[in-house]
């Protein structure tokens, strides 16, 4: 393991996150649920169907399936909704999740290819949306995670949706961070899930669950992504680990999310009054940002990591080289609350002194 | 939900299982587990190596791979064996769990076609698989458990593996039940995988864990396996809430496979001298088998239902219609040990009034 990595995870305190992925986040979570609580059972009973429920409530559609990954959830929609449209062809961003971290499971599982809209290092834009042939099914993600957390306005996302029902393309959102964009858009989840035809929303990011995603959309969708799920393998005879996580981390913080978004637009300022430092975006819109610093990782992380040994707070964990700097990714959380303002600002006098 | 079940579920002791699949399952498990552990990490870290290489150790393969489902990674054995020997037929009984239980998953999400060897009420032929046409591989359920958990012995189980690495087929070995087979055949888990070139055992069947399953081969076998599980949307970033339980209830059952095969055997032997009840098999060979009784479920249950009310144990939770029969199965394990000899008399003296 990387001296960068050790001294993160050794911090005390850390600017990113929850604090550590450990035990005691599934123990916190079972504290309070009785031990003769049954177990949901392949897809039924306790559990899983109340909590499929609220969340397909809490979007506003009609139904909602509880998965194991969000990769499963996804791919699936996008084969559902290939099969509606008796189209084979999807489209989403160059770094869409299904392109870059999922051994294209996508294609190679499904008879469905792929066009990908718009350039690697900004969001697409509706005349480059308007420029696709014809398509089964287009995925947006909000935020756009792999450009540092970037989003659409409202009004973009409007027109974007509104295209898509006249061309009758299927709108599908990769909402892992959905509850983190509500601050900004200052909107429910409902009133943006009401743009898409399905959507996919996580439990471990922003919420910090142990694992699980929902799948939510029309009721035939749903019934057809159960099938899906059973032919992935996803339909366990037990998924009430997550579930049980997955409700309690969601009660526990929806209502923090636009305090990690304050939080994230402070820190971000602060990063970027530093020589030699900047975020992407330069004012997040919501709970995270990318962070790089000028110079490559042999030279930075040195420093990084002296700062991280000498103030015990953990800033970055890993550094990935680009052109002329290098790059970290920083999701503020409940650590960073916990953090003593002493401390933290310890570690932006010795960032000052350090990228002079 | 049926009369049968309700009194089934509400029984202070049942014949088979482990007692209630609820919560006290997962915190059982987690009792001597530190809050302050790590999670796994997409697969790598603490939890799932150490466990994944225990597993190989005691199946005699190279590497092994938790997955969270059975179905998950039996497909991906397929496609593995089925790219490597470059053809595009597989071969199982009739029953097989991946015909009957997925949705045809495999089918759906890969370029195989299955041909179904043997008939559905009995074991597979060492002269049928040598009738096969050339394919890529054959899966083998020890024990198989949808005519009631029967086997080959092992000498068969020796000629068929000859024969397959005598032809170049892959043996894969559907291990669901493996540990609940060792008493039958005196072996250990190892001496029965060498026979196989795959093996996948379950955690939630004899050993009574929440889910998760292991997969082990060759270890060109299980790196390709963990790509496939990264495309399945398997690879979660923790699945250590089923990697804990399955280690703890495989030390907690392991040497525990004995006595349920003698209950089982026992337990068989009482039913089979019950007018208008019989098993199959007649004597079983692992801790299962099925239990039937003349008549239609109709007739059947109001009977069933009559004695698990006034004896508050619980015998049958569901009966399928047969040909003049209706059956159940029946899974020995810590629940029979725990049941009053008298109130199980009791049982029994009614079961033969009802059914004289």
């Amino acid at each position: 393991m990387s001296r960068l990595r050790t001294t993160f995870q050794q911090s005390t305190g850390q600017v990113s996150g929850h604090g550590k992925r450990n035990v005691g986040v599934l123990t916190a979570a079972f504290a309070a649920i009785e031990d003769g609580r049954s177990s949901d059972q392949y897809g039924t009973g306790p559990f899983i169907e109340p909590f499929e429920q609220k969340m397909a409530d809490l979007l506003g559609m009609e139904e909602a399936v509880f998965f194991p990954s969000g990769t499963m959830a996804q791919q699936i929609a996008l084969r559902i909704w290939s099969d509606e449209t008796g189209n084979r062809t999807v489209a989403y961003h160059p770094l869409c999740h299904l392109e870059i971290h999922e051994q294209d499971g996508l294609k190679e599982l499904h008879p469905i290819q792929t066009l990908l809209v718009g350039e690697a290092d900004r969001l697409m834009t509706l005349d480059e949306i308007k420029a696709l042939p014809e398509i089964a099914c287009l995925l947006l993600e909000l935020p756009q995670r792999e450009i540092g957390g970037v989003a659409p306005t409202f009004t973009e996302l409007e027109a974007i949706s509104r295209h898509c029902r006249e061309r009758g393309i299927r709108l599908h959102l990769d909402g892992a961070r959905l509850f983190e964009m509500l601050p900004y858009y200052q909107k429910t989840a409902a009133e943006i899930a009401a743009l898409f035809d399905s959507v996919y929303i996580s439990f471990y990011k922003g919420l910090g669950g142990i694992a699980g995603a929902i799948l939510a959309g029309p009721a035939a969708f749903c019934q057809t992504a159960r099938i899906w799920k059973r032919r992935y393998g996803g339909d366990l005879i037990s998924l009430y680990p997550y579930i049980v996580s997955a409700d309690h981390y969601y009660e526990l913080r929806k209502d923090r999310m636009g305090q990690y978004y304050e939080n994230a637009k402070q820190l971000a300022e602060r990063f970027n009054a530093l020589p030699g430092v900047f975020t992407t975006p330069e004012v997040p819109v919501s709970n995270m940002f990318h962070l790089h610093f000028s110079g490559q990782s042999d030279e930075v992380s040195p420093k990084l990591e002296q700062i991280q040994e000498t103030t015990g707070i953990g800033l970055v964990g890993y550094l990935v080289d680009k052109d002329g700097y290098c790059s970290t990714e920083i999701s503020l959380g409940d650590a960073y609350g916990k953090l003593a303002t002493d401390r933290l600002n310890e570690v932006f006098e010795q960032l000052d002194q350090m990228f002079s």
